[in-house]
């Protein structure tokens, strides 16, 4: 059976996040397999790389399925399409090896969050970007970013209720960079996984940086803590969007010999 | 009566256009009477600059209205925006002079019309922007945009049902220019000036142009036939947005002088 993966963008507005959660609520998950089953006949479950939360964004979700497929891969983002709804759009498809998986075959993710920064919010940015009008100090706060960069026990920034201590929570953080960008402020995280809201401390601990309320070095105290209630308060979801997820080629790349001959019978 | 002006943006796209229509349709001239009559506790009637259609969006609207202020004005902003909704923003509000009026005292206004080319819409900008993914030459739509610069009747450009060669027709294009941005093609054109569609029908005859349907010295022939049948389709109004609206300084400049002493009783 054909192992598709695909590349998707959302606007997560209106949604309880990519996974389906309780009946009554409607998931990108639930939107995909719909769509899907419209298209192939039958009913086919989808596998997300990274399980956005309610009103998170994508712009280059990983989502992979499998099943027997009528049209060439190249095809499907456009016939998807016309069964998704215009917040959710497939902006690519390709076939991956047998083995291969959207979350464990990940080799990083890359997270964007946003800040608005002029004196008032923006009618066409507001589901996007979190308005901060204040002024900020983005040197201490590149500066406290790069005391997260590397691996490191991040339970300080998870939600709460997780242990602390549990060597779960230890991930490697490639990148932590802050952007200057006309009226945005973009903070862009690299890591090989990301803790249950880890994205959205790390953004709200740095804002009170820059906002003065602490030194930048004290975020290492707080990394260090590895406690929750150290760390600054979580970044609305609005602001948050998964813009990629990157696998190594080897995970990819057999691909193209192993599926081809099934693409053309 | 103190006169105020006021900037705002509004993101079109839930509303019938910016100026009250029939019963039952939300404009956004209704949703500003009923904020500052929420504020200032008696009816106010608000003048907009330019009408914009239902779907159209504006960043610099202009919305003059007379009325005794409880607060100075630069406060007013943020007070008017408790009583909006998300998508309605006042980002700017001034004194001006008492013969003041916000659509006969304009010198120009700025329409951008933003096009997006990537193979699939954006999730995030399928709002403002018209998804047109096929190659478009803009060598082309530049010579031919740059035809319409001036004084000219534009009859062939406005929407049908304008009687040809009515006087009032005549309008002075300063600038009609295209830029490539990314995804985006944005064209943005300035005038004393727009009749009722005149920026959805250039832009929909520019697109054709780029398509190559058309050689863009036609548009030329286009422009003097006055004719509304021999131009493209319009454009759709999502794409379109008011940038700017643009007063001679004298128009704006005396009430610093007249207004200020009304305001530190």
């Amino acid at each position: 059976m054909p192992n598709v993966l695909l590349t998707v963008a959302y606007d997560g507005t209106d949604y309880c996040g990519f996974q389906r959660q309780r009946p009554g609520q409607v998931s990108i998950q639930q939107r995909l397999e719909e769509a899907l089953e419209h298209l192939l006949g039958k009913p086919v479950r989808v596998t997300g790389a990274g399980r956005t939360d309610a009103g998170v964004h994508a712009e280059g979700q990983a989502v992979g399925f499998r099943a027997g497929l009528v049209i060439p891969v190249d095809r499907l983002p456009y016939a998807i399409n016309q069964h998704l709804p215009a917040d959710i759009v497939i902006t690519g498809a390709r076939l991956v090896p047998d083995g291969f998986h959207p979350r464990f075959s990940a080799r990083s993710k890359v997270y964007r969050y946003t800040l608005w920064r002029e004196p008032f919010p923006s009618p066409f940015h507001r589901r996007y970007t979190w308005h901060r009008p204040e002024p900020l100090n983005t040197v201490d706060m590149a500066a406290a970013a790069d005391c997260l960069v590397g691996r490191h026990d991040f339970a300080a920034f998870a939600a709460s209720g997780r242990s602390v201590g549990d060597s779960d929570t230890v991930r490697t953080l490639w990148r932590c960079d802050i952007e200057e960008a006309g009226p945005r402020l973009i903070f862009r995280l690299e890591g090989d996984g990301f803790l249950y809201k880890m994205v959205r401390g790390i953004v709200g601990t740095l804002v009170e940086v820059g906002r003065g309320r602490w030194p930048p070095q004290m975020v290492a105290g707080i990394l260090a803590s590895r406690d929750r209630r150290k760390a600054g308060p979580s970044a609305p979801p609005h602001g948050l969007c998964l813009e990629a997820v990157r696998y190594p080629e080897e995970a990819l790349s057999e691909s193209a010999e192993q599926q081809a001959p099934s693409q053309q019978p």
